[in-house]
């Protein structure tokens, strides 16, 4: 067993483009949760589930079913950020993630969001792939 | 028989939030075929083809094949504006449209748009419904 | 004083169009952002400060600070929503509030949002405007 | 003098995910507009010219005037696509491109876009910063 190794965090960049800003001249609130589900696509794909995988092979997909984010500083037109990843904890059939997003050393949102993994056909709660689990346990 | 009436253009409002808008702080250029989609879908719907109707009852779905857009001047936040929906020739499973955004008595925006009728499930051309054609034709 | 009547909560229609929709067949979570910023928009311009009013005559703009937001049920493609917007507290610069999108007699989704009032030349905190203080304090 | 060498094409990768698709299972009509903006972006980023220098240093911004944009082939959920960029003719203050995305050796959809050159406070059409112009022009 491999113990007192944190895990890393999974790490994602994004480029502001116009389409992501608004008149205020800043990043439009709601499309931080775009880069989000970007960088946990790309976390979900690094570990070999990407997305037309889960469907086709395991016949799952997962859903946002909380969100928690604060707003602290504005990305703007041209910024580059980068997008973090950690789990917090995995369940049977839910995840529990942490997620940020960073220009350089500034942290510019912070976000818990809770996923949960259903069956794709019927909307159900479906088992999380044993496959993916231990890239989701508490690293000890 | 009605000779004569021209169809009358069909018009739609629309409202600009932030959503819509870019750091340029104008509408967003992609952003006006949204705008331009959702006079299309309230114009069916007004017919009594709502897309859910479209596609359980009658097995399809339309789909954008082509668009020419001239952008004439910008919309922006707050703007009213008006989508119009001029229906200027349909066929067998085609349509062409012009479409328009205007504020007021100026015109933003000119385009117009091909679309296709199309099979829902597998995506091959499919007849317009019967009961739209006379809203399609030309006016004598 | 008028005691004991509750404020009414704001009610705003939403209608789904394929823009908001994603290829699972429901609502894309963060447009669900979008659908609550449209309804606080209205509420803003029904009391009289729509978003040009108040940076040009009162130089402030709302951003949003936090946003707790809990998915319940999906929306989809062609439904008619409701969003509501109801003011839980308001203070000197921000405000809280809670939000719902409704189907009917479902509530989809539900969200408390904190809101910030800032000067929109240097996004420092800012005074809500006195006029608007009145509709956001709490019914006795 | 450079003779014959046609310029070669510029590529950028986009990936599709959750917010570009729409319930008809591909991605939405409007967005592949975001993509071949990226695009743009991106190419004259490499050539020196960020959205930020653009507008800090030359007091311009790109603003697309005109598009004609053929929709081939839909792309789908977690495809890898790419996007070129091809100037066809390059003026004093109006850039004609060709722009097509690809996904693999399949061309999806294929537009012709005309893009301004803008003084970025009065909206008036600015010359293209002569750097830019050897990068226009039509290659012998």
């Amino acid at each position: 067993m491999t113990h007192g190794a944190p895990r890393e965090t999974f790490r994602f960049p994004v480029r502001v483009y116009y389409e992501d800003t608004d008149a205020a001249g800043v990043v439009y609130y709601a499309n931080y949760l775009k880069f989000m589900e970007r960088a946990r696509t790309e976390w979900l794909s690094a570990k070999g589930f990407g997305l037309a995988v889960l469907e086709r092979e395991h016949g799952i997909a997962f859903a946002v079913r909380r969100v928690e984010i604060d707003y602290l500083r504005p990305a703007r037109l041209d910024d580059r950020l980068e997008v973090t990843f950690d789990v917090v904890e995995g369940g049977r059939s839910r995840l529990l993630a942490d997620q940020e997003i960073h220009r350089g050393h500034e942290v510019l949102t912070r976000a818990r969001i809770t996923v949960a993994c259903l069956d794709h056909r019927n909307w159900r709660p479906a088992r999380i792939p044993a496959a993916l689990l231990p890239h989701m346990e508490k690293p000890a």
